[in-house]
């Protein structure tokens, strides 16, 4: 079957979906979990095969891991699930509501996208997590997942598919786009009427080329360059354990701090402090002049940084380091090399907070905490789609909101307008 | 200069308003006010050069209307600006707020979009609400108005930008891009990264171009095939009332119906009563065979209607009509046709009603209401900038609101991910 024709399914299925009754869906969700963990063997079966052709083709360790699905990680995604299943509802949230002074009543309510399309990398367990948030937000969703996960989200989906049927909802809701070709992402971008929103998730490259052809709306996800700001007036302790827990509690994700900017009042001490810190870590800095000559001064070798190392978003034990003079040119660093991810300030000063958070441009601005925290579940949004770094629609960790659009009401008993 | 050149002179003007007080802006936007006025006679030359130049170019009555600017339009721009002033500033809004577990609050807040580039046609009191619009939101704005209109946006962004650098603003955050060639647009469209939205206005053909061919996130406006659906249980005198005032009170604008539907129950009679009425009004129909028949029992000439006729949007004193066996066919003809503006249904009937608004699939569901009311002067927002056809980001009339993004704001004090 071809996309259009997937995704002209994916339409008559969205109908359905979008006067789908909270209890409906809920139950839906609670089949597909309980589906998923009855039949873990065929899944873990189809993505045996995955596995091997990924060894076979050399896949790096790291690759391998992601790809690789158990019991565990079977019952994670049925728990995950059942997760969004107990959340709320955002489908007939009422955004805005009054009467206008000819008695007309408008209401401003939550409505489905209607078809949502994912392209993703590597990981299948992001097929069931992403078919459960767009079932829930009454989405149909059309998943292109990577040809390496072919088997494991096949599998994944023929039981996600036989499930939803089973309870009384189209099994078109959730279909698997052909991860064999380029050409399939191709037609999903040009969908434009038959697909109302494509959210890329996975590698720069990836979401370049998306963002860059589609002429379906999409949104921009996840590439982070964040920094951390050591400010002339931070607690240094505080300072150094806020970016050891941004740079190295998990190097090879988005919120991870890929660069460190200090003040230069503060710089020596600091850098006396963290550099050793940071070797003992596992961490290779790349700094300016300044930082080169603090490490030689402690006895901790700096390489020496270039414009790319400020540009770079490593997802490695590396990192980036620069002295500067002030509040207003780390600002302009931030403003300069950025993606609009996460940018976090440490200090004690509440005028120096309040002009970073004001002019930072980032979708997330931490104060006196790690960049780790954007994140949907931290956020407290219990579920996450993914993490926009544009300002349209969705800014930061996307949640179940975020899936959906809105259409206005207006209610009259014969007002024309005059 | 290019227009990447602007863009650039725009973020960096951006990034100055995004930090401009409510009082900044609105001293600003009454000084842009009394400026126009003060120079209206240098605005009414420049304008009559267009006029000139587009009577000799043939330009047809109607266009020459919405090109021409009098001292009373030029007050209603002012008007305008002054009205802008008195909205209240949606920057800095608290959208969610609350306290993490972990301590950490978090709080989610309005700021602007960052630079907005506005493609549009003809009229050129569009650039002094644009203008003012985006200032009061905090976003710098690139106007890439209509080649027929250059000199008098030119004589008007001119005074506009005098008047901002006499308040303090810079002069760069309303900028005027070339209209002499299509390459201007083309430019703004593969500003990604420079420019944050692109909001085009006017004909179809514009829309579509920008959508299809923008890396820019876009937002879709205005194209309008809206419907009233005559539903079995409608009182009829209030149903001929709203398809006249749909159809009749502006047929120009994408709000205006161009197509009724009309249950087969109560078709015999309704249309017995509208086809006379719409006659008396000028309004041609387009219908299907049961329609031309009612207009044979009347004496009342009806075309034959095919299938261009119910996809387009007429703009005229032209009317589509077809007779539904049912709401449920109603709903599969708008979703059929409908371009997603504004669909209405007149109906007695709760019932019928609340399908109605459920099942279909638009920015504006009216009951009992013209669809003209879709604006947002109308919807009470004080101001608009277009109306959103698409479902991402903004869907409907926007305001100011919908000119602004959101930033993630996350204070602790040293907290770390464990």
């Amino acid at each position: 079957m071809s996309v259009i024709e997937q995704a002209q399914r994916a339409r008559v299925a969205a109908a359905r979906l979008a006067v789908a009754s909270r209890k409906e869906k809920d139950a839906a969700l609670r089949a597909l979990a309980d589906a998923l963990e009855a039949r873990a063997a065929e899944v873990l079966a189809a993505n045996a095969q995955d596995v091997a052709a990924g060894r076979a083709a050399g896949m790096s360790d790291a690759l391998v891991d992601r790809l690789s699905l158990t019991e565990a990680r079977i019952r994670g995604m049925a728990g995950g699930l059942r997760q969004v299943a107990g959340l709320p509802d955002p489908v007939g949230e009422v955004l805005r509501g009054y009467t206008l002074p000819n008695g007309l009543e408008l209401r401003q309510i939550r409505v489905p996208m209607g078809v949502v399309g994912i392209v993703y990398e590597a990981r299948p367990n992001v097929t069931a997590d992403a078919a459960g948030l767009c079932l829930k937000s009454g989405n149909a969703v059309l998943l292109r997942g990577s040809g390496t996960a072919a088997h494991s989200n096949a599998a994944i989906v023929a039981v996600l598919r036989e499930a939803l049927a089973a309870s009384g909802l189209p099994a078109d809701a959730v279909q698997l786009v052909d991860a064999s070709t380029r050409e399939s992402v191709k037609e999903l971008m040009r969908a434009r009427g038959l697909v109302d929103v494509l959210i890329p998730r996975g590698g720069a490259g990836l979401i370049r080329s998306v963002v860059e052809e589609s002429s379906v709306p999409v949104i921009e996800t996840g590439i982070g360059n964040c920094h951390v700001y050591v400010d002339a007036a931070a607690d240094l302790p505080t300072a150094l354990a806020i970016l050891l827990n941004a740079k190295t509690h998990r190097p090879s994700v988005c919120n991870a701090a890929e660069s460190v900017l200090v003040h230069a009042d503060v710089a020596d001490e600091f850098l006396a402090l963290a550099l050793p810190a940071l070797r003992d870590a596992g961490v290779t800095v790349h700094g300016d002049a300044r930082t080169v000559r603090a490490g030689q001064a402690v006895g901790v070798p700096v390489e020496e940084a270039n414009d790319d190392d400020y540009a770079a978003e490593y997802l490695s034990l590396d990192l980036s380091a620069a002295v500067v003079e002030s509040l207003d040119a780390a600002v302009a660093h931030i403003g300069r090399y950025g993606s609009g991810h996460t940018e976090a300030i440490v200090t004690g000063s509440q005028a120096a907070a309040r002009e970073f958070v004001a002019r930072v441009d980032a979708a997330a601005v931490m104060v006196n905490a790690s960049t780790r925290f954007t994140d949907g579940e931290e956020f407290g949004f219990g579920a996450e789609i993914g993490i926009s770094t544009q300002k349209l629609h969705a800014r930061g960790p996307m949640g179940l909101p975020e899936l959906t659009s809105s259409k206005y009401v207006v209610t009259g008993d014969g007002q024309i307008r005059l």
